[in-house]
């Protein structure tokens, strides 16, 4: 399937560019190991996952608020206190979190070098800036992009302010990425088109129903856009 | 003194457009009050202000790294655990320093006014993206801007990459800010022309002797930016 040439392509950088949710997950492996004296990791993840939905809004996405929410958790699994060795523990993780290796999801640099002769590539990523861009700089992606765009949040409203910035009325917006929340929903909510790049770990903060629209193009993989754009 | 004319203008947010330092004085006074049974509040600082030398450079400007600097010092000065009641405080002192009311310097939202009739202006601060742009937002002051760039330093290197991205060569920016170390210096180092706009309350992180150079300009204040533009 052939979509009307923009000038502009937006892709997600998180899993659509790069590998990140598995970093994330490991994580959270290592922090319930240092709890697993104090409690069963499914209650361990149960609390984190609920006080992140009220942490995010406030603090945003990203290894920081990340980190505070393991210390949320902590506090309240070992009883008010945070023990010596687990506050160290947690900080160990954060750090190595905050600046893992990046490794390009298969095809992505060919695909971009090929897509960015015909498209200006702008990456627009939710997150913390500190982090985004030390990925991007060591993935070396930097060369093949017109923009990098880190947002507090990828709603109806962000993207249309988006769109704005680029000179884009938010109809004309293409943007590929493999959240359905974040990637694909807004965007077909604000009158885009967007196509799905699945990633075989998702978030499960990210997770909801992929809206009924002709808008929304099912990729196989990243190499696909070529196929799908070109 | 005039300069000659040119068509953007940078400046700075924290402090320069609104006030920052006052909130992180008062929220370090709190942590101290907090842990003022374990230490008299000139150690704790004292410890405080290393440790964040070395978290800084890792996890970027903001309330979240200063969080994580308040539980650094709470976990030595306490002797490696972090008391329940302290955690909590800091989670508190975090919480409000994330959310604080948008105050603007005398002057700002005139001058920017009058200036935005006759520049594009573009606001560059350091910073946490989720912070500044709740910042941004409160204040009202987007309706003047052609831009604004959280940045997670202010190098030589971050503003000919600035310059860069607004199609500028870097002894064309004219940056304005409080802060010899991030506004003027690199400005001044880059060839640049630097408007220095003291404030009463400098960080001791930014403290730095003012170079010497007729690229530097002194304004009073803020409303004096239109006798140095206009």
């Amino acid at each position: 399937m052939k979509i009307k040439t923009p000038e502009y392509i937006f892709l997600d950088a998180d899993d659509t560019l790069w590998e990140n949710e598995v970093y994330f997950r490991e994580a959270k492996r290592r922090f319930a190991l240092l709890l697993s004296s104090y409690a069963a990791e499914e209650k361990i993840m149960e609390f984190f996952n609920a006080v992140q939905e009220e942490n995010i809004p406030v603090f945003g996405y990203g290894t920081k608020t990340c980190m505070l929410g393991f210390l949320d958790t902590a506090s309240e699994i070992c009883g008010g206190a945070i023990p010596g060795e687990v506050y160290t523990g947690i900080k160990a993780i954060g750090r190595e979190l905050i600046c893992h290796d990046v490794i390009l999801i298969d095809g992505v640099e060919d695909t971009l070098k090929t897509l960015s002769g015909n498209y200006r590539i702008v990456v627009a990523t939710k997150g913390d800036n500190i982090e985004q861009e030390r990925k991007l700089h060591r993935s070396g992606l930097g060369q093949y992009l017109s923009g990098f765009e880190v947002m507090n949040d990828k709603t109806e409203n962000s993207y249309s302010a988006l769109a704005g910035k680029y000179g884009l009325r938010p109809e004309e917006m293409v943007m590929a990425g493999n959240s359905v929340r974040s990637d694909i929903a807004p965007v077909i909510g604000v009158g885009g088109t967007a196509i799905h790049i699945p990633h075989e770990m998702e978030w499960e903060h990210e997770m909801m129903e992929m809206p009924g629209s002709d808008r929304v193009i099912e990729a196989e993989n990243f190499r696909n856009l070529i196929k799908i754009l070109l």
